[in-house]
């Protein structure tokens, strides 16, 4: 505590329940790289009073979590693509008052269906309805996708997600079988009441060439242990979550931190 | 920085030009007790917004310095009779998005009068007519002084204060004497135009018995160590600093740090 001062520039986050990878993983690249910043997580008691003091306070960066993802909108003065594409923001850069607001979920996504070569002609499983599901659904729209099924039990957002990017709905995955499948849903992630649950079935993995799941604690979901030991292509959900918090370590410090030392971020972020 | 954490509480200041005093003071001695606390200084780009995020993000204490000190008052809920004395604020708790807003220079202006046994029969001149001669003039009054004279240059002010309170206002101190004489210009400040000088001459030091120097940068002023050298008693611009501070560190904490630990947050700020 003694070497704060003063002059160190102030990052933040919003959530409802605000969780420690943030603060540690911004923290971490601040003291490797030598930046007199700062960052710490806030559950915001108003959302409009809490984005004034961004202004108010000359805070440079301010991550947006559940629930204040759409509502943040209306407060802010420019939209960047990534999160018109999805009418979400997860993420707010402040420019000498001018507040513009991104979605690094979708960059991020975006950025992994590229880096795995994942084929465009292929079909899709989208498992999922939430904020997150249109993330996703919107970079496989933009990477070129368009074999794409979204499953979900609620039928009006199942519905009026996929008719958004022109993909189809089912309201039961269980007998759909798919190149590339998707788990956006709480299934598998730590302390949840599906813990332990696989998203897809043994079958559905052995059908597919790519396993997705964006549930990011644990790393290694259920899911993810289950495609992997079929020998298929992973994609993790901490690769999502660390990718999304480097894209706005970029956008707020226009800094871009070697490979190695986002590893030993993200290994010191989950070190808890 | 790799040991913040989401919840930490943050306490802040706010003024025009913030120097590292308070972020050096309140951080050294949460480290000392052991508190899971965070403060910082910021020069807010707007007082409303800044005081809309304090309610918003829950910051827990704000300092407020010049210019805001009146201003702010339009914008908390409630006013002790620290800040109602002087209309002047330079302190606000937020006790679950209740803003209640005092004055610690005041307190302890009046606590030093107190603590030095300062006689209300004894005369007082008051050098100076801005926000700080305010809370010594409140301070003074309330401690049951009635002999005080106010010395400004500025009839306007000199004499509204001096009205305030009922004193006598005079234009110059220099042909002045009294029994204790306060310094409550910039003249002696580390850095100022007036530097090197002394607010009072050596006949005025000579005639009273009491030297008390409001100004906190140096500890050692040209005033104070000139009553020093005269066998007076001195009350330094430094013991007001560090009693206000930590008169707000016990507002927001609710704790009260030992003599020892006080010296040495005192002594950590100072090191810069």
């Amino acid at each position: 505590m003694t070497l704060l001062n003063k002059d160190m520039t102030l990052c933040i986050s919003l959530s409802a329940r605000p969780s420690n990878n943030g603060t540690r993983f911004h923290n971490f690249l601040y003291e490797e790289l030598g930046l007199n910043w700062i960052y710490k997580a806030f559950a915001p008691t108003d959302l409009g009073q809490a984005i004034a003091g961004v202004r108010g306070l000359g805070i440079r960066g301010c991550a947006i979590s559940m629930p204040y993802k759409e509502d943040v909108i209306a407060l802010v003065d420019r939209m960047d693509p990534s999160a018109t594409a999805i009418d979400s923001v997860n993420t707010i850069v402040n420019d000498d008052g001018v507040l513009t607001a991104y979605n690094t979920d979708y960059s991020a996504i975006a950025q992994l269906i590229e880096s795995n070569s994942l084929d465009p002609s292929a079909s899709v499983l989208l498992l999922g309805s939430g904020g997150m599901a249109k993330a996703t659904a919107a970079a496989f729209r933009d990477a070129g996708f368009t074999r794409v099924t979204i499953a979900a039990r609620n039928e009006e957002r199942g519905r009026s997600l996929a008719d958004l990017y022109g993909f189809a709905w089912i309201p039961d995955a269980a007998e759909a079988t798919a190149d590339i499948i998707v788990n956006i849903t709480p299934i598998g992630m730590a302390g949840g009441a599906d813990e332990h649950a696989l998203a897809f079935s043994e079958q559905q993995i052995a059908a597919a060439s790519v396993v997705f799941d964006v549930v990011a604690l644990p790393a290694e979901t259920p899911l993810i242990a289950a495609g992997r030991a079929a020998g298929k292509t992973v994609v993790t959900g901490a690769e999502v979550a660390t990718l999304q918090a480097l894209e706005q370590f970029v956008l707020y410090t226009g800094i871009r931190p070697s490979a190695e030392q986002v590893r030993a971020a993200e290994e010191f972020m989950r070190a808890q």
